[in-house]
């Protein structure tokens, strides 16, 4: 192939560091030994995992104890929610209320169905125009048998960043008055690259992180939660993880992981700082050449690497498989529910119509985006556009 | 380091064939798509993810549709045997009745006392002092409730291996009698290694597999499902493996994983014929060599690879701290429990009195173990028994 490609879809997932790998190697190849084994090879592995745990704790501001290893992003939401909603409905709460925003990530928002199938009661809190909560409404839904708040701190497709601060200020002031705790999960998958995860500042009791989005390898995730939180674990076992997450742990990754998340908290002020400027370069060149291009999601408060433009008159999927031709790789909504028929529930949510979301397209940035390649979409796109929307049966009346 | 290592700990995990991790580096350095994605990225990665589960569907005898991949054995455990019952509890089945062997891995029986909470029944069926289970024992305890047996292939802790063939044929006469299907699971972690695993041989509606005891990574696990059987998902989200594991799938593992159930498939009876006569050896030795010294388990029908056996007077766990320092990994009970004060509850339900249980040694013999490997810890185990029985203050008297 001489054709370079470009990968920008890195809100998808991204490609391991190469510190991060030889990390990894070093047990993929010879510190193989189980993590709960009495002897050398075990505690060898043991050890490397308490490290981590600590990198990682470190990176939080919170005590290592509070880390635990998860197979996934999606695992570590579901722990949080069925965790926090069951253990209180075996605390004798019978109706117990979630509160989420509508552009929660499915990983969240299915966990709280199957809740309500339990018993359990969900406020869905609409969002505004630019994909941001308002802070009345989430005072407003707070009930006397709200248990758990959910909002993601920065959002996958449109990359609105939610006051996680403020919020949990105000919840703090809501337990005041109905008398009992109401726990505060974050969804900080996408967040972590750029934004400060300090869990004091945050102010919350769960905070989620995935290892592939931040460099690190997929099939590992890390939930925070605070000491003294009451969580039921989702699986049952042989007491991995204080019981809350059994299985034999994956230390390689595990090991993986950590050196990402380091990586990430150190880099995270420089890389945003030189990634923004391309961002805006590619916003701007978007919505200066294809004309009814429109972006979605807010101009402040949006994480410096996603684009998020509608672009009326054509199915964002035609440009994507037209984009992967020219080697660039982008994304409709998000890879988890690319394949889905369904319009994106983050701009439904955000007031697009369904024509409207499926006309959309994210370009999300990482760190090995260069000017080359943003210059090489704003080249590109225009005339794909301008080609499909020729043979388009939309045309442009939405 | 001089002195060379001696891994007798196979049961608790393996290192990862080199074949093996060749085929992962691949993906773990540059094929890194997520494989949800459209793009060509994310194309090549979701090829390389079925053409692994054909590889393992293969393997089965099954359909690669049946193959559903999990973040570990524990979850393939957890999915099946919570996903059976809480769906037959979602089909109106308000006290589902559950039966297992005692002698189960804790992934089996810690989500059969999380039903037991949630309203189901459990049997657990006693074994012999071979370990091995009684097929009238099965017959008298199904019941008009019964939805799921759940019984082990091969045994972790003293190799035994049951007749799934036997049982499967049983469960299906006792289904007539009883008017409704009762669906079979067996946990096949210890046992694909060296038993042929054919799904429709054995009769299974429900097998799981493990990565990291068959050569692969850890991290990694399937489920064999046969075709339309009701299952409840554990974790909810973005609908991937057929929305019964969601999460970004681990493309990396996958693809390592059925490299190594190839493999091991491939070199099932060649592996079986060389250990054999190794673990014979062994068992022999220290029976010899040990005054008291006793086999716990079957002599027929047990893992070529497994060797537990009793020696009175001393602590396990002091045996394993001396053989450690002689370069030389064992294990009592299982890793996953190996940090617990409990006694073995295998070795319990085998009739051993905690004293018993709390002085056994398992040695799991694998790919790499040598006839020189063998000779050492016949060298030196002997040595060690008889300098701890001197200090000990147990005495011989159990």
């Amino acid at each position: 192939m001489a054709k370079k490609n470009i990968y920008l879809d890195y809100a998808a997932t991204t490609p391991i560091e190469p510190k991060v790998l030889k990390k990894m190697l070093v047990f993929l190849k010879n510190n193989f030994g189980n993590p709960s084994s009495i002897h050398s090879f075990g505690q060898e592995a043991k050890t490397a995992i308490e490290e981590a745990r600590e990198k990682i704790a470190s990176s939080l501001n919170c005590s290592s104890s509070e880390v635990f290893f998860t197979g996934s992003a999606t695992e570590a939401n579901n722990i949080a929610i069925l965790g926090i909603v069951r253990a209180a409905k075996r605390q004798g709460i019978k109706n117990p209320h979630i509160i989420v925003s509508q552009i929660e990530h499915h990983a969240v928002l299915e966990p709280c169905r199957q809740l309500e199938k339990e018993g359990a009661e969900t406020t869905y809190l609409p969002v505004d125009k630019k994909g941001l909560i308002n802070l009345s409404d989430i005072k407003k839904a707070i009930k006397k048998n709200t248990v758990l708040v959910s909002i993601m701190y920065a959002n996958n497709e449109i990359g609105s960043i939610q006051p996680i601060g403020q919020i949990s200020r105000l919840i703090g002031q809501a337990e005041h008055s109905i008398g009992h705790k109401i726990y505060f999960h974050t969804d900080a998958v996408q967040a972590f690259n750029y934004l400060n995860c300090d869990v004091k500042k945050l102010g919350v009791d769960l905070l989620t992180l995935s290892g592939h989005k931040i460099y690190g390898p997929k099939g590992i995730g890390a939930l925070y939660v605070r000491q003294n939180t009451p969580l039921e674990p989702v699986i049952f076992g042989g007491g991995q993880e204080q019981g809350l997450r059994p299985g034999t742990e994956n230390t390689a990754s595990i090991i993986g992981f950590a050196e990402a998340v380091q990586i990430a908290a150190q880099e995270r002020e420089k890389e945003a700082k030189k990634i923004k400027p391309l961002r805006d370069k590619l916003i701007k060149g978007l919505l200066q050449k294809i004309p009814g291009a429109k972006l979605n999601g807010p101009q402040e408060s949006r994480l410096p690497n996603n684009v998020n433009i509608s672009i009326p008159g054509i199915e964002g999927e035609s440009m994507l498989i037209s984009l992967d031709q020219e080697g660039i790789a982008a994304s409709t909504g998000s890879a988890c529910s690319s394949r889905s028929l369904r319009p994106s529930h983050v701009l439904l949510a955000i007031g697009l119509t369904p024509k409207q979301a499926h006309g959309s397209l994210r370009f999300s940035l990482g760190k090995y985006t260069t000017r080359q390649d943003i210059e090489k979409v704003l080249a590109v796109l225009p005339k794909i556009v301008k080609r499909l929307r020729e043979i388009s049966p939309f045309k442009q009346n939405n």
